[in-house]
């Protein structure tokens, strides 16, 4: 099985003073989420797509699938956690519970706020994970990166041609998943900011994928400016 | 002596099928780097303001400056060089034979596709480079930063609030700027891609201002719709 885990628990409003989380603010005509979750029905190797919602918008989540999508068996929504890689781990608990997790089972995990993801990139993301188990989709860094330990002085400026920028959808052989979180300590935990670390601290394999320069993440006013004329521009396709 | 260089001695065309290099694009009613040399040209501090341009668009350069801008006396053109860093070093020795750099001359480097700079970040670069001698303008890092010397597999995650994403202005006293790029071996030089590099290889300190997210630079016609949104919207005031 193949599932999709679209990660719509964040109910951050860095969009100002709004009250709707930024997954479900407007985009052209329709919810970003909406957006993001048509990209994913679109692929028949998909089993599930799973909208992971906060806890208190789970009627909201479904109302609105409904109304946009309509039913689709494939289509369920569950309740995420306090933080990313908690989210990501209550619905695979979620979905062994209602299938039952295989040895070969594959999870793809995306952002709600990235609309723009392509079906290359998807097919990408489940070809690799087959092969190696886990796979981030990157961008080669177009800005130099700096590391500054202090935030006021820079400690070193790696070479840019082996520095990548993070995208998602982060894809990956889901047992092992669950197996090497459940290993790490709580300390470990704590510093994760990104599900793909949870196999390099292990030591694991993490395959690349390309990205795309257009697949942001609409976190902020600005982006959702952006997207907006990304829509309507259609340099995406 | 206070000197800006706006770095326009690019002739790329990600463009596409253009033959005008990008910074002579219009974006709203006026060329790119027009837009660029009017955020320096709002700083009294600013003794002169030399636009760095490709050697065989230097009369155009200075057509475009007199049309949109006119005549200044702070306002100067002159010839790239092959890459960016002989770019800078050929519009400083340029000044040195004009002005005679002095010891505690700063020069500030700018992008001419990035012009939406501001008052504030100029202002910081003006006053780190006379404190620390060497200044990067940089915002955190938005994305997880990823390590990978294959392009294939991950070979590291830095700890995303250590890293951060580079801009300019970066800004230096002119004179130790000359001076240790001229100490730098040829293999040195042709790894460099970025000035402050020139500080960190020799272990000399580099101060960061803080830029902005909408500090973009304008290298593809995506880049340039974003900036048009950018325009209208006044996001960036």
């Amino acid at each position: 099985m193949i599932y999709a885990l679209i990660l719509a628990a964040g109910k951050g409003t860095r969009m100002g003073n709004v009250d709707l989380p930024k997954q479900f603010m407007q985009l052209g005509s329709r919810p970003i989420v909406i957006h993001t979750v048509e990209k994913f029905m679109l692929h028949d190797a998909l089993d599930r797509i799973i909208v992971v919602a906060p806890q208190d918008w789970l009627q909201y989540t479904t109302d609105i699938l409904n109304r946009y999508i309509g039913h689709d068996p494939r289509l369920m929504v569950t309740a995420g956690g306090p933080d990313r890689n908690e989210s990501i781990m209550n619905a695979l608990r979620y979905v062994d519970k209602q299938f039952g997790i295989q040895a070969d089972d594959i999870v793809i995990t995306h952002d709600s706020v990235r609309p723009f993801v392509t079906r290359r990139i998807i097919e990408e993301n489940i070809q690799y994970a087959l092969e190696t188990g886990a796979v981030d989709t990157v961008i080669p860094a177009i800005d130099t990166i700096v590391k500054s330990t202090s935030g006021q002085y820079i400690d070193e400026i790696p070479y840019r041609t082996e520095m990548y920028q993070g995208q998602t959808p982060q894809s990956f052989n889901a047992r092992k998943l669950m197996h090497l979180y459940g290993e790490l300590s709580a300390e470990e935990r704590s510093t994760l900011t990104d599900a793909c670390k949870i196999f390099t601290l292990r030591q694991q394999p993490v395959r690349l994928v390309r990205g795309e320069v257009f697949n942001i993440k609409i976190t902020t006013p600005y982006d959702l400016k952006v997207a907006e004329a990304l829509l309507e521009g259609g340099t995406h396709h």
